[in-house]
């Protein structure tokens, strides 16, 4: 099968841990370039296999472009892949963990999760009215009675979400509970989560249109020297479904399934989460309730009108969220220095 | 397999024209009451096989018992089915049609459809946040990480919409333009659809909670008389979705699917549906915007406060809407009429 988007699209991977991990992906990532942001100490060596074409970040790395503003970018912690999202210039992101293993479909092959990637950004997304038949432009299927044809054009598609078989993205509490618990449903849909709707969105088998939405795909403040850890990709899910809503983007979840390998430690898991348990009860309906000016036209202005919201409604339950509010800023203005010259060509 | 809630629920069939039909779903059905609402000539006979409990209403039974307030109930057209709602005196409705036989899982085993819509049913819906694994009770399913935990005792359900195999329900254009269209994939899910969002509620293979939503289910004026068909389960699904919301109770769809025998007449179809095509424009945006006033605390209210809405805002599209909005009242009048010892001792 031809690789689709070659050159319009890059892989984001935070830290490669094993090589197994590239061989089994070989077939599918090979044709594509990899970005790799190493997350812990910049001595050690990551090692990539023969015949991938890529670029490797470290701190180091990180510090000496972006200078002060490096301080937006998490450290020891696999939020810091986002910085891949602002140094790539593609088009489409694909980022993976890479605990995540190819994935078999109910009939035994192999699943390309990347083509499936593709084919979810490329179809528009039906946000405004529900399509019980799922999507309505996968092969099969379409719009069923009752939609009105008004909305059968959709909208453009930021945001794919792809799922996990074997171990499901729990959280620590779920873990402790249920350590046995694996995925084996294989549900075989692509839906478009409603416009209105916020949902968990997980960093791990995740790809995205960069030009629509990757200045709000920013992962936090984490890890080292920070109060909380794996919510990186729910803060950005939440943050980039409001900003989708807003402009009248669409977010899809389902199709394609990765293996996720191996579940985290969930007493380590526990600990970062702890304040995030608490704190998404005030987080959630913050997002519920935010309304962005209408002026806000652009994603950059979306997002820096999210964080005067965040410091001054969140700011209230913790003074990590005017950290949180002012790094979100300094984002922008690091996107911004190093995607100035693309940014003068799509006239943002 | 034991059968659940044998006594607390009625199966509602309007007009049962092949034998076939009862016979194929006689292991599943037959521990239940079936109510048939004849929707054409009275004084053609249904012949219902040995061994079913049920009972039979024709138009001269609905005039007998509802008097001039039978007005409200459809003539000639499956529309009529809400007469048997009304008549129930059941927790639990589901409602079927005739061209809709038993579907095979993708192991081949016949799909007892009753007893999935009654698990859908009897446990929560979800619809202040989405849950990308769907149905977080499902067995080897749960809540996966970043959905707060304040909402995941989720909300009572009131509707269970399931899906169709082979014929999938497309209005008379698209029927047109996909003659040979089938629908193959089984997906394996249950999803609660989202709080504000609208859906195509279809009346082929649907369950509900008389208790909980019955008011709201009346099925419209179609057929006979009307200018519109096969809207019906659409005006149904708007008003009852709208409702739901309001008083916060859940609406699920996906599993179970049954077999769609055969497709209607895509031309007849366009005859019926077609002020349909153009009204659902203006409707759309109607249900969208609604707000029921915040005292509407039963569903009578809630349904009787939306029918001023119809007469008042879609009263102007056209005046099928202003009859429309008087046989709501009447509807509820007639079911308060038949429902009035449950509804007191309810306490409605």
């Amino acid at each position: 099968m031809a690789a689709p988007l070659k050159d319009e699209l890059d892989i984001v991977i935070p830290t490669i841990r094993n090589l197994d991990f590239l061989e089994m992906w070989r077939p599918f990532f090979q044709p594509y370039h990899l970005i790799i942001v190493q997350d812990g100490d910049p001595s050690k060596t990551i090692k990539v296999p023969e015949g991938f074409d890529y670029e490797l970040y470290n701190r180091n790395d990180i510090n000496r472009i972006l200078g002060p503003r490096a301080s937006c970018i998490s450290f020891k912690d696999s939020a810091c892949r986002c910085f891949g999202y602002m140094v790539s210039k593609k088009k489409y992101i694909y980022t993976i963990d890479d605990d995540c293993f190819v994935a078999k479909d109910p009939t035994g092959k192999d699943i390309d999760a990347l083509s499936q990637h593709i084919k979810n950004l490329l179809c528009p997304s039906t946000p405004l009215f529900f399509n019980t038949l799922y999507d309505p432009y996968a092969e099969g299927a379409d719009f069923v009675r009752g939609y009105p044809f008004s909305l059968r054009e959709g909208l453009p598609t930021a945001v794919s979400h792809g799922l996990w078989l074997n171990i499901p993205d729990y959280d620590a509490p779920t873990q402790l509970v249920k350590p046995k618990e694996r995925n084996e449903r294989y549900v075989n849909a692509v839906m478009t989560i409603p416009k209105g709707t916020l949902f968990p969105m997980c960093g791990m088998n995740l790809a995205f249109d960069r030009d629509l939405i990757g200045p709000a795909m920013y992962f936090g403040l984490m890890g080292d020297g920070q109060p909380i850890g794996r919510y990186d990709d729910m803060w950005a899910g939440w943050c980039v479904k409001v900003i989708c809503d807003h402009l009248g983007l669409g977010v899809k979840t389902g199709l394609p399934y990765i293996w996720h390998s191996k579940a985290s430690n969930p007493f380590v898991n526990l600990k970062k989460e702890y304040k995030g348990i608490f704190w998404q009860e005030d987080i959630i309906p913050f997002f519920q309730a935010v309304v962005l000016p209408k002026d806000c036209d652009t994603v950059q202005k979306c997002y820096v009108a999210l964080s005067k919201e965040v410091k001054d409604k969140l700011g209230k339950v913790d003074p990590y969220f005017t950290k949180l509010g002012d790094a979100m800023v300094t984002w922008i203005e690091a996107w911004d220095m190093l995607n100035s010259g693309e940014a003068a060509a799509n006239g943002k």
